[in-house]
């Protein structure tokens, strides 16, 4: 028995998030379909967390147990001709058993896109969220700086899931603009559910002068919902990267 | 009578090109039906050129004769109301009774993305042409600058249009890479049919050790299309910029 590591890449847009379902086409419902295929048994995938529906993901991590005797290498390739075109397993690896997806998972790195313009983009419509207004990057910077560290972020979640704890630690939150794009880049230990959704709308309510830069702090101490921003839509979110730590 | 430029923006890729045709869905036929419907009345659209099946356009410009009233700032909104989500109009401006998108064009530029990578990627595959192999991009560059200048481009045309001639002026053809992505960047005065997806398809054939990048001159001198490489697929070409000279 073995158990293997895919790094795989996806376009969310047509899929109702990871976790899979029972009436709904989600990335694990498809992923476990392929694997099992590849496999000749049924085979359980593990992710490394949820993603909603119509988040798209650059590097998403998963494993499965399988006495399969394919050389790693030859793993995406035998995967890529079971999966559609919106999914790809770009990389497979053995991994130790204790090796977990998401248990052994240390930080994770979200993207989030913000199309700053006065009309649409055809191309990156799908992948990003499109803001008319005239956003003030320097004060979403200002602002960004309150949620690095440790903190409750009880504020910045949206109901339905359960955790132990609700405070989680922001590693980095690094905001740049090519041209018309603003690209939020936030990495941390873990994220409560629509945290950096929440986080994004919030930042943009700050550059289109809705939330002043200098009450960030205060707004998220104050652990209440309703006076962050609101969650921005999936379809400018990207899971880019999970860190793991060498053990 | 006012004569409106559109600068418009589409994604190609469920479009039977640009010209207006009986049984296909095509920018020309969409663009007719938005602007007519805006005008009240039917209207042709003239465009800067023809892009094939496929191809995309960062911006393409059409022209019109109405007598609307909607001062020329308003008319993109008014347009994307009546546009498809994978047409976008960007601006619109009344110009001399004597400007004509395609007889008053000057130089176009293009672009080709060429996405060198062992697996494709879920996000660029509308947008690229996916080669596995290894790409000598040195060998690439080398090889394009045979194609700087004016040149009788007839082996780098496919047939089907009538032209009065083959001869061309090719201004810049840049090739850079970010990351595993290659961009071929043309400018010329004018393009044959399917001419830039000639010289991509070749310049991919010089980058995969199939065509000597020293024999580049003496194949485009040879006239003979069978010498150059294939035709590259047309979902990796943008139509960047159309110049107009100033009067």
């Amino acid at each position: 028995m073995k158990n293997i590591k895919l790094d795989i890449q996806y376009d969310g847009t047509d899929y109702h998030g990871w976790q899979i379902q029972k009436n709904a086409v989600t990335i694990q419902g498809i992923m476990t379909k392929a694997v099992s295929d590849l496999c000749g048994s049924d085979t359980q995938i593990i992710g490394c967390g949820r993603t909603d529906s119509g988040v798209h993901a650059e590097s998403y991590i998963c494993n499965f147990l399988s006495d399969i005797s394919i050389p790693p290498e030859k793993i995406p390739f035998a995967l890529n001709h079971r999966l559609p075109d919106d999914i790809i397993c770009k990389s497979a690896e053995y991994m130790p058993f204790i090796f977990h997806s998401k248990n052994s998972a240390a930080a994770k790195t979200y993207v989030y896109n913000v199309y700053n313009s006065s009309f649409p983009n055809v191309f990156n419509q799908k992948y990003s969220w499109h803001i008319k207004g005239n956003l003030n990057i320097n004060n979403m910077i200002l602002a960004s700086k309150s949620f690095l560290g440790e903190h409750d972020f009880i504020g910045f979640a949206s109901s339905g899931f359960s955790v132990k704890t609700t405070i989680r630690t922001i590693y980095s939150l690094n905001i740049s603009q090519n041209d018309k794009m603003i690209v939020l880049s936030v990495t941390g230990n873990g994220f409560l559910y629509n945290m950096v959704r929440i986080i994004a709308g919030t930042l943009v309510f700050v550059g289109l002068g809705k939330i002043n830069p200098h009450d960030m702090t205060e707004i998220l101490n104050s652990k209440d919902r309703t006076r962050a921003g609101i969650t921005a839509p999936p379809n400018g979110l990207f899971l880019k990267e999970v860190f793991y730590e060498k053990k």
